[in-house]
């Protein structure tokens, strides 16, 4: 009797356990991505997990291999009127200036102290490395995570005065919230800073450290008063950008993903390559066209540049979302 | 009455749910850790777990931080009589051969075709090098998963012949499993190279490719007649050993293990970082002490050489794990 009534109990619990699962596929789908408009991108995107999520589709994909990478600026937050990690580098310069009275005489630093951000552009890529050996470098991993982490605190977007995290893009973090439901393994794989993203990415999107990929500069493990320490030193190591993505995601996760999303030519490959797998696969663009609610841009950015991704998505059939008619809200509310 | 019984359902679910995770720690001992003989290792073992696992404990640790990183040749599978990676690159020396006869004119080729290791040994670094180019790069990331799946199918172990797989250490795939029970995350942090253990770890460790860092080669992105392919180059990205652990740890997780698990002088810095962060720590190193069942070697060993880890482990409070007295059994049944 006990026997029974403990099976009995076991297998309401693995109905119950079964039911609750699959309940985010069956319900409506005004439950599922709820800020994104009816339209070809959502049903797009619910039309690919299905198939490769159902048992028994032609297209099903087994949980170990469902990997779905995202790029960061542009795609999960705003990258307008500079990349985040930019106003970073340049408001680090600031507070280090006291110690640094040459920079008031020297390129790159003097241009970012005068707020001459087309001077800082004509510093060329020697002064963008310049610029990160002095605000990214010189100090140990955990001392550039508190940086980070207080800087993002405190910071604030100079258009909205709010945090830049939020600035993020909600129908974005619904997507990676819905993948991760129908167990897809979520990575970003940017071209910014890694140690830039990871000590906020978690809290931000749900996305943990270990899952994120980006531009590195090379690190030195040392003891420092015998306390170990990893030291960053001022020397790019990878830059995860363009051709670098689909190398950096064989690199630090190992396998080809089975769906990317992106919003600009930096990402152009990491779809290619994606998309070219065998099996269903999917590659998605976010396109800037809101001007009104976010920004309207593409071809000419210097930001985030779209133009070959838009010419060659309709013959690659990768999905491009318009921010104006896809997206029922942009930012959390 | 219908709302009523779907909460009791509910709540025998939760309770089941509940009953079920907290099983394996209370059951007695020997259901845990199997291979392992009572004694200070295992103690120490579970009483790490159990100390970081239990809410409300001082020494708990959220689940998202329970990093695990461990070592593999000579901690997870045998190193001896020399690691299973250069028995790999010899193999592949003499199946390329016929394509290459100035190899049996030229160092180190040479002296591999001609079965003379201190000639291979003799070539050094450069030579090291010349047969990490030959035997590693020239292929897409894809034709070298196939063709060390291959190779890892079909090679046998000189003194068993049995295949290198069955020569991985079965106490450790079990401490492997115990801690992913207790919701750590457990990756490999290997001197050998990344791409050559991605293919194999997770059948035979449970450990997926993107928990796996190692020694890497550097790779490009490239259409080939069309294709995209991550092609191999003959060049030396990332040296994952001795103070590189830590580093790559750094790079690849981005967040400090709690644990860590090796057997050589190339795990020191690996040890003594993660035991230096705040909070409760574990370091373990694998003694080769089991000349009947295994081997026995440390100090004077040219694959796998302990001597700073033995000289140091008491004093940094690393457990020395006798292979001889700790296992009960060694290799899988």
């Amino acid at each position: 009797m006990l026997e029974i009534s403990r099976r009995s109990a076991l297998q309401i619990a693995a109905f119950a356990v079964a039911a609750s699962s699959i309940r985010p596929a069956q319900a409506e789908d005004s439950a599922i991505l709820p800020s994104w408009a009816d339209g070809e991108a959502k049903a797009g995107i619910m039309d690919f997990v299905a198939a490769t999520t159902t048992e028994g589709s032609s297209d099903f994909v087994e949980p170990a291999a469902r990997i779905a990478v995202f790029d960061n600026d542009g795609t999960l937050w705003g990258e307008q009127p500079m990349y985040v990690q930019l106003a970073f580098a340049l408001d680090r310069v600031k507070q280090l200036a006291p110690q640094h009275p040459e920079w008031q005489t020297t390129e790159p630093f003097k241009s970012v102290l005068a707020g001459d951000m087309a001077g800082v552009a004509a510093s060329g890529e020697r002064g963008l490395l310049e610029l990160v050996a002095a605000t990214h470098a010189g100090v140990s991993a955990e001392e550039f995570e508190k940086i980070v982490s207080d800087w993002i605190a405190s910071a604030r977007h100079p258009a909205s005065g709010k945090p830049y995290t939020a600035h993020i893009f909600q129908p974005m973090v619904e997507l990676i919230d819905y993948l991760k439901t129908n167990q897809f393994e979520v990575f970003i794989v940017s071209g910014g800073g890694v140690e830039f993203m990871r000590p906020w990415t978690e809290r931000v999107y749900g996305i943990p450290p270990e899952n994120v990929v980006g531009s590195s500069i090379k690190t030195k493990y040392e003891l420092r008063d015998g306390v170990p320490a990893i030291m960053r030193l001022p020397e790019v190591d990878f830059i995860d950008d363009g051709p670098g993505k689909p190398a950096g995601i064989n690199k630090f996760i190992g396998r080809r993903p089975i769906a990317a999303f992106g919003n600009s030519d930096g990402d152009f490959e990491m779809l290619e390559w994606t998309t070219a797998g065998p099996g269903r696969r999917f590659g998605l663009l976010v396109h800037h066209d809101d001007a009104e609610r976010e920004n309207a841009y593409d071809r000419q950015s210097h930001f985030g540049r779209l133009a070959r991704g838009l010419d060659e998505a309709s013959a690659r059939s990768w999905t491009v979302v318009s921010i104006k008619n896809d997206w029922k809200i942009v930012y959390p509310e």
